[in-house]
């Protein structure tokens, strides 16, 4: 018997914590075991690998670099965590993965989209989400929930359109890959994105 | 004006570093700007990834997040430090690179050569070294020559074959690259491998 991997994405102030313990908490009354986890990080030594990458430096980090340090982090998350929880028969909720990358390296700090799909392929391999939860929000929406309205009057126009492009290219992705996603208006309350969860988890609950 | 990149590559015991000085002795004494150098490490940024690679953990570092890591400091050094010496017109002479990588990760530990051939073409791109000087040495000479006679006596057969490996690993690439390889028997006295490197350096003089 093999687990479920079920990824959580969105931008800032998606609330995408609160609806992922909700969501863990409704699968263990369903009788699942479930592990939550988070990236970057995950496991002790990915956690030392995203120090790296969130450690201000006098030095430049180069792009290449940063891309590999993030797919090293996850590198090191499947193999120690996620893929051992799946091969027990667990259901694996996560905090953004891949996706993430795509829209925060990617189309966020316009990284290098050819190697972003070479190390996709060489570090995810077939371990790709079964369904992949999208709490989609307006930039302003979700910066004001994230109590970022003071920080969000002080940033460039340029820091605005960085966060336009996260939200675009989980858009775009949403739209590519229809079997895998499922979009969530986000910009509801906390209780109406739950009736939205509603029919996900009934259907989730119907894979054998 | 660009520079020229120079790697030193070989098993324990094998005189690299001695070596790399008499070298960067002798190109400056011709008036050529050196700079000596290493891996893994050889910026700030990439001696910190170097320490998470090296820092022993309770947790197994997975083979993938292993190449990732030794392939993100390597990025980081030729953009921080190799490819601008070189834009500079400087010799860039550097204790180890991609050699290294296929010797010790692919042969000696059997890691993914395909995952290796991948990050090196994404990391290394066209900063192929001008010239890579294979200093060889049987493994037991050279061991005894690093000291380490009586940790050789404690190690098992396979250990013995992990250098054999290496070993066979360089030789065969240098074989299959003679453009760019230059053996020296590193089984000699210093003053001997010194007169082998004599006809290397000349060569090293005459290019434009």
């Amino acid at each position: 018997m093999t687990g479920r991997f079920i990824t959580l994405e969105g931008g800032e102030g998606a609330g995408k914590s609160s609806n992922l313990e909700w969501l863990a908490g409704q699968l263990r009354a369903a009788g699942k075991r479930v592990l939550l986890t988070r990236e970057p990080g995950g496991t002790p030594l990915a956690e030392s690998i995203r120090n790296v990458l969130l450690t201000p430096s006098d030095e430049r980090m180069a792009d290449d670099t940063e891309l590999l340090l993030v797919f090293a982090a996850r590198a090191q998350h499947l193999e120690q965590k996620i893929r051992p929880a799946l091969a027990r028969g667990e259901w694996v909720l996560c905090d953004r993965f891949v996706d993430a990358t795509w829209a925060y390296q990617g189309a966020g700090r316009g990284l290098n989209e050819s190697a972003i799909a070479r190390l996709e392929q060489l570090v995810v391999r077939d371990t790709v989400p079964d369904m992949t939860l999208l709490f989609d929000v307006p930039v302003d929406v979700g910066m004001a929930r994230a109590g970022k309205r003071a920080a969000l009057d002080r940033i460039e126009q340029e820091d605005r359109a960085f966060f336009d492009r996260i939200r675009q290219c989980y858009l775009d992705r949403a739209k590519a890959e229809p079997g895998r996603f499922r979009m969530l208006d986000a910009s509801q309350p906390l209780d109406q994105v739950r009736e939205q969860m509603q029919p996900l988890l009934e259907e989730m609950l119907t894979w054998q």
